[in-house]
């Protein structure tokens, strides 16, 4: 975060930070802060990305979703290659301030990379003593086909 | 991680932490994986934490939600001190594994320390070409008086 960013607000007290109105989000060592993202419409939980300070910079900017990504390292916006842009409708911070929740709205349905409307189309379930959970699909229909949309 | 715990399946390729009915979640370099707390029966996300191996197998085992504390660097049940222990409903995973989703009940609202029913009780808001965003507040009602259930 750079030192001229309208989002370097010092941190300031636990109290300044939990009942205060500056906002001052809490980058990790990574520079990065975990997001939630949910539909706007049907309140589902859609993914969890994180954000550095330029990746929020223009999600606020733009009020479309952009985010990092670890795996690629860099900037990226939601959509770009599936066209499943995020559209904000709402950004919420936590008490201290280290995590977001974004509201959005896509355009086309399909969150998750696997063509999934969400990322969470699985339930850990049955487990029992010594014995290990499994998962069970739900809510598990391909709304979009990875292979005809990303080249991996 | 412990190698005789039930949680300890190897990881896989992509295709199979993607696609497979394998729980294999992924613990990051400080053995934590992220978790996203939401309301059974609002669907609000309350809060988001961490869980490490012990803490995953304790709310698996129990049916109540366990964490690890960063800040205090310790396994805590959510509740323990305020009494707002959270009841799993549903625990979900993400596409890659490296999140966890969990809908709870609470006997008593208020997942937050602050005393709120959500820890997402600030919208971000206001940011334009050099202005910083700043904070509104929404949901912020409180639920319980801190100062009444925590020593601090």
């Amino acid at each position: 975060m750079t030192a001229d960013s309208p989002l370097s607000a010092p941190r300031g007290s636990a109290r300044e930070i939990e009942e205060g109105s500056v906002f001052a989000p809490k980058f990790d060592e990574n520079g990065l802060i975990a997001c939630v993202v949910t539909d706007a419409r049907t309140a589902a939980p859609l993914m969890v990305a994180h954000m550095n300070a330029p990746a929020l910079a223009r999600t606020l900017e733009t009020g479309e979703a952009w985010f990092y990504s670890r795996s690629r390292a860099k900037l990226w916006k939601k959509g770009e290659t599936s066209g499943r842009v995020m559209r904000l409708v709402e950004m919420r911070v936590d008490c201290d301030q280290d995590v977001l929740w974004l509201k959005v709205e896509q355009a086309a349905e399909g969150a998750c990379h696997t063509g999934r409307r969400s990322c969470f189309y699985r339930v850990v379930t049955g487990a029992g003593p010594g014995a290990p959970p499994t998962l069970e699909w739900r809510d598990d229909e391909r709304v979009f086909d990875p292979a005809a949309v990303y080249d991996r």
